[in-house]
This record gives structure tokens, sequence and C-alpha cells, in this order.
């Protein structure tokens, strides 16, 4: 069984991320929005701020309270777009219920759409253009082929169908050839569809959903789930049974999480290009 | 068995424009663009045409030669954005090559892009959002539910990831909690991914691709192919055989292809009222 290291993709990943930032005069900056309080929003927003400052990349984070109005966001937002000096914008979800997000969104310019959550970005990936690849997929994508995981023609099962992982993730992997299986909440024999899996990427936030029993000897295995249970994290396998049988599996922690903020840098970069 | 007659379903359909017609003070109208003389796309308008006059829906027909440039396109398109007399616009495909099929076709205000196709129309479908489906696709979901074939929990299995079916299907059957796999020239045993499909949707163009062996009894067949071969018609299934084992399915011709002008109708009057 191979270990697949979120944090040796990772390393490799920077790599390539200093040379691409080698060749650019130009300082790079991200804006990070943060509506109220939230508590996990707070610490994701300071590794994206650790991960800036390590790569010289300008941070800024605007916060607002609970209570902001979609106009005072989306005036900021304009004012953003139109600010030569922004690389990129990101609006950090959650937020409160009152605001319209597809419109708040959809106000960044898909250029700056460090996310790509934007409506011409999810367009231009399900049409096989270049666009902005939400950070967690794209992460996967760069994971599956650092560890030289085959996909053309490969059953892959995504479990989840979010925005942020398990959609993008189709177009992706349509794209390298896989068969591609999308289940869900309603699948009715989510281990049948697993059986027939040469690759299980999870994304549906449960711990231990995927036992041993459920998986194919010699599948590989993308654990996306961080479930945080009395202080200690685990992943949507259950990776100490089901280690033995994967061919190659991710960790939790340490495995795709890891690579997600390397991702957002490398979106930066592309939003940089794309504006250029 | 129940053959499912594109007929019914498209006279069901019908009778839910006029509906909608009827509250409708305005004439609408449609703008077919065609680069050159392809015979099949001429068959294709021709159609289009008899649709719209018998629905009392005004249409033109612009034809430009086969070495027309981008510009004077993208300034034709432009122009009839701006005309609120013109209801939807369609560029006729395929264009020739050296034509850029990407940004004409999102030239097309989305609130006029009847087919669907414009980078707007496809991310707001993968993000869940109202938007203009592609014909067929839309033509084939009507068809599952006028047939009272049920989504939620089901194996569906797309054959085929073209713009204009397959990709458009996945967020389709998703939203109706449908469990969806993509298979294509690439899928290594499509015959064992049939076995376990509850619908199979084919959209290949491959004549008799799926035979009797290959489907399960009680399975929904849906067939978009349409193979002429020595002036017959065939689809990508083969009828004579799969018909005795399967639940429900439709003909070639006489089924999907049917669906498709009747779409067409029902995306003019869904782009009249987003423009409202």
């Amino acid at each position: 069984m191979i270990l697949m290291s979120g944090k040796d993709c990772s390393n490799y990943i920077k790599e390539e991320i200093k040379k691409e930032l080698n060749n650019i005069n130009n300082k790079l900056k991200l804006v990070v929005i943060r509506v109220g309080e939230d508590a996990a929003s707070k610490v994701y927003i300071n590794s994206k701020k650790k991960a800036c400052e390590s790569f010289n990349i300008d941070f800024e984070e605007i916060v607002y309270p609970d209570n902001i109005t979609d106009d005072i966001l989306i005036n900021k937002i304009n004012e953003l777009n139109n600010d030569t000096k922004v690389t990129g914008i990101l609006l950090q979800l959650p937020i409160p219920n009152h605001l319209n997000k597809d419109k708040i969104i959809n106000t960044i310019d898909y250029k700056k759409d460090v996310d790509g959550l934007t409506t011409i970005n999810i367009g231009k990936l399900n049409n096989n253009e270049k666009s902005i690849i939400p950070c967690t997929a794209l992460g996967i994508i760069n994971m599956l082929k650092y560890y030289e995981v085959n996909l053309e023609g490969s059953n892959v099962v995504i479990v989840g169908r979010s925005n942020l992982v398990g959609k993008p993730l189709i177009p992706l992997l349509l794209k390298n050839n896989a068969t591609v299986t999308v289940c869900h909440s309603k699948t009715k024999d989510l281990k049948s569809h697993l059986l027939n899996a040469d690759i299980i990427i999870c994304a549906v936030g449960k711990k231990h959903l995927i036992t041993k029993d459920m998986v194919n000897s010699g599948a590989v295995i993308i654990d996306v789930g961080i479930n945080r249970i009395d202080g200690k994290l685990y992943g949507d396998v259950d990776f100490d049974n089901v280690k033995d049988i994967a061919s190659k599996i991710t960790p939790v922690p340490g495995g795709v999480g890891v690579m997600t903020v390397t991702s957002l840098i490398s979106n930066i970069i592309e939003c940089y290009k794309l504006q250029m």
C-alpha cells in the first residue's frame, strides 16, 4: 500500500509554484472577504494568509459584521475587480443566509475568482474551456497525477455531489477519460457501486462511511472527509481497516486537506495569467 | 413493455406550450443563423421553421457563406441581442472550422440562447440555477417524467459525453436524485455498467451498439442515436431484440428525436420569460 501524502505532493506543487513566481515581476495580492465571526472560517483564512506570506503574495482580509447587506458587499467586490493591484478575490463561505450568495459570488470577475465558484468558471469547466478550478477538486486531480494513478478507462466513483468537490470533479475526470459514477445520499446500494470502483473519491463528511467490505482489493482511495469528533480528526474512510486492501490511500489528516491551500496559490497565479 | 412515444409526449408538451403562449401578448421570434450549405442543417432548420409557424412564432433564417469571418457573425449576433423583437437566437451547428465557435456562441445573450450552449447557461445548469437547457437533454427529461420513470435512487447510465446530450444530463439527473454513471468510448467494460442500470440513455451514434445481452431485464431505455444507413434510420440500441426485456423503450425514429424541436419551442418561451 502506498500512502498518498498531501505534504509530499504539496511540496512538489510548491516547487512548481516558485518557478512560476520567479517569472512574474509583479506583486500578486489576494483579498479575502469574511462576513461574521465563524471560528472555523477564521482558522481557514489564517492558513490561507500563511500560505500567501510564504510565497511573498500580499494578503488582505476585509471583515464585515453579520448584518451586512448585499449592496455593500457587491460594491466592495466591484471596487476590488477594478483594482489592478488585486489578483484574486475570495469570499469565505459560509455567509449568513439573508445574503444572496449566488449574486455576490457572481459579482467577482471570473478572472479574479480564485475559488472557481462563479457561474462563468463553472460553465467553462463543464465546457472543457480553460477555467479556475475549485481548490479541493484541483488538489485531488494533482494528487492523482503526482501518484501516477491511471485515470483513462478507470472506474471512478465519486461519493458526494457538492459544488466544491463532487460536481467539479465530474468534468475533470471525464476529460481524463475516466468512467465516472456519482453517488450520494439517495444512492440505493452504495456498496455495490464502490465494489466496482478502481478509484473512490469520498467527500461526504461522515466518519468511517466507507468500510473494508465496501472496497475492492487494489482500489485507490481519496478521502476528502474531515470529521472532528471529540477533538480528533476522522476521514470518511475507515482508514485503519481499509488501508491493507487499498493500493493507494490518502490519510486524514495529512491527505487532501493539505493540498487545498496549495491549490489556492496555484489559482492566484492562474488568475494573474488570465489578467495579463 | 411500454413504447415511449416521442409523438405522444410531444403532443402533451405542445398543449402546455399553447397554454403558456395564450398568456403571452407579444409576438415571439426565433432567428436561426446558418453558415454554409450543409444539407442536414437545412433539413433541421426547416423542421424548426415549421414548428415555429405552427405556434405562430416568427421565424427568420440568416444565411452566410462558408468563408464568413468571426467579426461579421459577432456583429450580427450583437445586433440581434439588442433587437427587442428577437426572442431567441440559434447558431445552427456545425459551422466551418476556421470560425471561433466558443467565442461566437458566447456572444449570444444567455437570455436569447435557445440552445443553452453559452458558458453562462452551462454554468447555471451545473450550479442548479434556472437556465436554458440544451433541447435534446430537456426532451429526454420531459419524456422520462411523462412516462413516470422513477429517477430518485435509480442507477442511470449515460453512454456518450457530448455537450448537447450526455454532459447536460448529468446535473439534470443528479438534481432528480439519480445515481449517475457516464460511459464513453474509453470505458473499459460497457456491458458490466449497463447491466447495473435501471435506466440507460445512449447518445453515441453507433448502430445497435447496445444489444440484448447488455441490458437488465426491466430496464428503461432511451435511445438518442439516429444512424442513417442506406436510407434507413437505426438507433444506438438493437430495438427489435432489446424491446422484449426492457420495461420502457423509445423507438428510432419516433422517440427522442421528435422531442427536440418541441423543446426548442419551450426554450423560446423560457427565453421570453427571462427577458421580461
